[in-house]
């Protein structure tokens, strides 16, 4: 016995929409994806905030994205020890299992987990230092990109960390052995772009310039 | 300087499809989220793989759902020793910051990551016992459901481990302190679902029963 | 030419899940519906709050109740005087055109358009007593309601206010004649309700006991 | 003392089914609602007619749309005169307050209120020409569509003037300063809908075009 309640039936009311629109027009297709699995073009790395929401913003279809969504977008650095490493996981299945071409991180504004970082680094949140609290020890691998930006404007130095945790995530796919094969072979490219949820925007890291244009 | 290349041309292209219509559709609500904050009503766990699109099963819209996606499902045991711990993390954040009303633990069928920890626990996987593979490890989480299956006939094993992905993660939150007491008052419920790809069926664990049955 | 935009996506794929799903399943009765002209048993006079599913929390199906929804479910008094009345043309045509059994007023907590009326009487909300306020005009409904409460201790007042909203309705709808007649006849009844959002409960005005029971 | 009557006993039933199930899962998002107060993303200006199921149409849950229903979904003109105007409130509220993102107008197949209008202008109804008439008074408001369909073929006017009533509050919309105002800044968008209940089906107005078209 596991404790769980039946599905809220607002769910269950639009799961019935999904099934007798979107579902029935496509079937065949998804009886595809079902037998011969899937074949993602693209990783996308992104934030679990509600409000962003790749999958509009990028147009995707069932089979397209292999979709990984945690606090703050962040990647921690390779890390062979055997321990549970979660993220490192949906990397390592989707370069070398499914050897997707593209793998994007995607920031965005307002990110909870960002603020969290920043307060804690800047000694606002000492309750985010304990042991206890999984935000402050996730967020952990953000506080080289405080360092990067405290000596900034107070004002300018959130989103300048929001930039950081995309960027902190490009480096440390390059410390994944399969990672760097692949780039460096041409196989895989990878992509930093940070989106503005109000204005609807997007930037992407530009490596020739050292950073975040409009597209 | 950091390694990135400019998003391909497909993916600018819907960006901007996505921008002149449903962003400019809601450009209000969307200031709004990014002024106000999200207030997402449910978190919803699920796979990362390209073929479950859980915005179009619950025909999501931007800020409704917390989103956390990984490999297979899961959620690990609390586990409080200072280390990094990206699915609590995000559960942590769901449970204590946003206080959603409800958690939904989604599996699905065809899933890459429970074929993987059934054949390295049948043996037919060696690669994956190594302490260098990620997915390895994080499927050690789904070692004990392995146990609960392995005297089925073996062409109902694969099956029967996508449930118990679904009910050790639904168990593994509440080790957490602050799911069970939010569980307990009343002020959170948790769901399991499994959704079968090809059929675009959704079924749900029905504790009272204890199996899954069809919605 | 008017000024309008295409609905939203959201939207838009929300009515085709009901098109496919609801409407599919009751098409026949539907046409009924639309051949034969409704036949309601009951109106219903609520508030536009969000939070106030008067169709939910009644189990309502299509065809069964004339809904009138407005600011704080007020009905002014009779006034013949040839000028727009909105609230009361609902009225007028529920009992003499479709000759309703029922109207059930429904108030509820926590309601704006009562707070608002609470600020402008005591003094706090001087914006809402000019005459460009909407808001602050229709409230005026409500004064006399203010007047029975303000004697009481200042953190009983606004709930009190809440049921003078509904208990003014009461008395507001027997000054219309066609009312009063129907209710003497026996043909409709009244009824008072408010609704405790958080709590989910429903409490009934009792005419006997002269106060809100809860049900 | 008011005059009321018990609530009959089948909402009373209804009333105890929605609380031991709809309430009943999602009492915690309940909770939230009552505390930390609506956000809306829409305002729906629908007709009291109980065969015009709104919230079932577009899958609304609490919460989702602040909800106003008269008589032919009629907006009155800005009119500022420091009389009681119950469309005008609900508007401002909409608005003002809440801060709404959507407008939707949403006009239906054999609408009562349209045909009075009809039959009194046409002469054939003198009884909705008495000052006494609330029903006459408000179609009033509509009479100025009557002269546009009026040319129509006689078996197209009422039609048309169900168009009209949707067109009629679009432009009525607009004539208050924080309608457009909010239009203009991009913060609010209108919508004209027209439901066909026997049909199921919705059809829009369509700016470029002038003309309503199905979704």
């Amino acid at each position: 016995m596991h404790v769980a309640k039946p599905l809220p039936s607002y769910l269950v009311q639009r799961y019935q929409g999904w099934r007798a629109t979107a579902y029935s027009e496509n079937r065949a297709w998804y009886k595809r994806l079902a037998t011969e699995g899937q074949r993602p073009r693209a990783m996308i790395i992104s934030c679990c905030d509600s409000r962003v929401h790749v999958t509009s913003i990028f147009g995707a279809d069932q089979g397209e994205f292999f979709i990984h969504r945690n606090i703050a977008n962040l990647v921690p650095p390779h890390s062979p020890d055997g321990l549970q490493h979660g993220t490192s996981a949906t990397i390592e299945y989707a370069v070398t299992a499914l050897k997707v071409a593209h793998i994007v991180v995607l920031g965005h504004s307002s990110c909870g987990g960002v603020k969290g970082c920043h307060d804690m680094c800047s000694g606002k949140a000492p309750e985010l230092e304990q042991d206890s609290s999984f935000v402050g020890r996730w967020m952990d691998l953000l506080r080289g990109g405080y360092e990067k930006v405290q000596s900034l404007p107070e004002a300018e130095q959130v989103l300048a960390l929001e930039h950081q945790a995309v960027l902190t995530s490009l480096d440390n796919l390059m410390t994944f052995p399969f990672v760097k094969d692949a780039v460096e072979s041409g196989a895989l490219s990878l992509h930093g772009l940070w989106h503005d949820i109000g204005e609807g925007s997007l930037f992407e890291y530009n490596a020739e310039h050292d950073r975040f244009s409009v597209i």
